[in-house]
């Protein structure tokens, strides 16, 4: 009887909307006057899910369950609750504070159970698997074109006296900041404060072309992929 | 002679267009000392609205009149107008002002009236629920994507000190920011003021991963789907 | 001879980049001190594009020359340039400076007579008319749903002590930012300064479901619209 | 044996990643206390870098060695190490100074060789070419229009006090920002301060239109010229 009830999606489902009520309302509370129903309640749930991993694996066995490609998510999720689980049945509070609040953390991650109950998913997520086939080394010659660009940066604007080139890796994040377009133009306008004329000039169409080949023919290209990809 | 005035969609939306201009030039009116034809002029055609409806329904039969989902939109619209066209009609002054400016409000809505005079706006209408059907569950997922990264996102940048994550709300609105790319850097720039080298690193690469799964991943996604929906 | 030049396509297309660097570069010059030969070559060219369309009609006659779309363009551009040669050419001083001013504006628009030399630009424009035909009423609709959202939006948050919805034009405005997504956020946490904790979430909850619906689903459906005019 | 070390692909690939590593790591070393082997190993992959291109130059002979794209850009990129690796052999340290930097920026340009190495990259280049070549002439209308605008802009709005269209230069690139949406209303609101109502509504009006152009119809338009020339 219990048993058929843990082989039910819609009983797992309704658990997993509960658990993401309890995570959000036990933001709310006091590290240390925190209701304890919540805490209670978000740790019987880890245990129903332990025990739905249990029935599931007695009863399909072992092979069957860890042959689908969800079981195995939902499996890792959940073994992420444990250490929050363990250290609140067995009180351990002589642990360092730090500990407890990578486990709080941990604990979060199986509300993510929730994707393989959108309907189709699996369709969907073949398409975007095809998508990203078509699109893979697009977007590894991207990912390697900001990166060596990035190092250029470095070695162009590092000693214009900006912080945001001092670094190899700070000049990566400015230079991925251009191709998100999101504030690109204050950043060669930082730059060129103690730039002359010419300099600047440079600068300015340096970014242009950084902003282009991203926001605009990056995005093209990678639209007209999926989009390709989805029609076909 | 009146009746087939009120069956002609040209009169109708003429009433409307009207209409957004009176609601236009009566905000730039004190409320105090308002320009009365303009309170008499939009309440008048409130007051025709509701003669249109009352035609339609002896017309045609209150049957047939609500079978049509444009007539229940207009009849719900010309509905909010009520509280604003009594308190005028019967001078109500002793009542609370702020409900005086819900009514107001209220008034607006019937502008929304103009929506069915759009031409092909079954058809377009149609398309556009044929694309929010193929990409329902997406979008649905998205939202709880977003819902779950929003109490994650607390629960790892809660204790940053940073007001942005203090509550799961908070934490909410601020991932939901990052998706939208509006503004994405000024968050990790914000959270990381207190942190080490390794612990910003990985701050700023969190953001940089919600920033690709949401603004170019999801967007590209979502518009895909509706291309697609669209040509096929 | 000459009016051969006059019909040549590749000598007026050199005419107008040459008139480009020339308003590029008396763009540098003092109002005062200009250079005297910038002023004066480009209002040569004024006279030469006036040759110009005088050859062309006295050979094809007005008729077939009015009958052209591009030459009316042609015409109507050349004809703005004519009050800044009057004022040139009779030494007009005496004149107001603003209207100087106003005319040395008009001169500039001569230039986009470079659109007729795109090649394949009447496909280009047939597309496009195409596509805008297609979107047409869904852009309408937009800009209608703008006007509204916009006057509503005035109703409920002038009262909040906000600058951005004092009146129906500002509102208007700021609805708009909101649409383009740009800087979208800065408006609701600026209106809710002085907004309680249930205003303020309802406040973010509008904005948040305006800038879904512009942003995002508006995007996508023009983008998916004119993407499907060019396909099929 | 050595010759065909530098035959194989995977040898030459592996170097240059290799490379990207250095060039990120010296980054991070001081200009006078750099970390000796960094800058010779550095050096060392330029040298089998030259030496790749001796060996295949004398396999295949220069006449079939430079009729290949990909072997023309990978000289190129070596021939502008060669300062630097000059330099550093023949320890040149009575430079100038900015000299050597150019001469390490120019050292960056040998990574960008990792390009060939994208799987399919010939076949994802034609496609970037013929969406390239069909959009070439929109491109190219759009850069033209961009310029002139900016012009035009100069001629409106330079006497409004604001820097940002004072000169050609300036109007042109204020012109650009607002093309690709990112900050655009800062520019009318800036300019406006010292309009009256009147001039600060067509200048709200200009800007609109304009991002209107830009951001909405132009990218709207290069996507689905993009996707037009992927789907077909
Ligand atoms: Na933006
Ligand atoms: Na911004």
């Amino acid at each position: 009887m219990l048993k058929r009830l843990f082989l039910n999606d819609r009983f797992i489902l309704t658990l997993i909307i509960i658990n993401v009520f309890f995570l959000f309302a036990e933001g709310y509370q006091d590290h240390n006057h925190g209701i304890w129903y919540l805490t209670f309640l978000d740790n019987l749930i880890t245990i129903l899910f332990i025990a739905e991993a249990g029935v599931k694996i007695s009863t399909w066995g072992s092979k069957y369950y860890f042959k689908s490609k969800w079981n195995r998510f939902d499996f890792t999720l959940v073994l992420l609750s444990l250490p929050a689980l363990i250290t609140y049945l067995f009180k351990v509070e002589s642990f360092d504070v730090s500990y407890l609040l990578v486990f709080r953390i941990l604990r979060v991650f199986k509300s993510f159970r929730f994707f393989q109950f959108i309907p189709n998913v699996n369709t969907l997520m073949s398409d975007v698997k095809r998508a990203m086939k078509a699109s893979v080394f697009v977007l590894l010659g991207f990912i390697i074109f900001i990166i060596v660009t990035g190092i250029l940066s470095h070695y162009i604007f590092g000693p214009s006296g900006s912080d945001m080139f001092s670094s190899p890796m700070k000049s990566l994040y400015s230079t991925f900041k251009v191709f998100t377009i999101e504030g690109w133009f204050e950043i060669p306008e930082e730059i060129i404060e103690h730039y002359g004329a010419v300099e600047s000039f440079f600068t300015y169409l340096y970014f242009i072309v950084i902003v282009l080949l991203g926001g605009i023919l990056g995005l093209s290209l990678i639209t007209s992929i999926f989009v390709d990809s989805m029609v076909s």
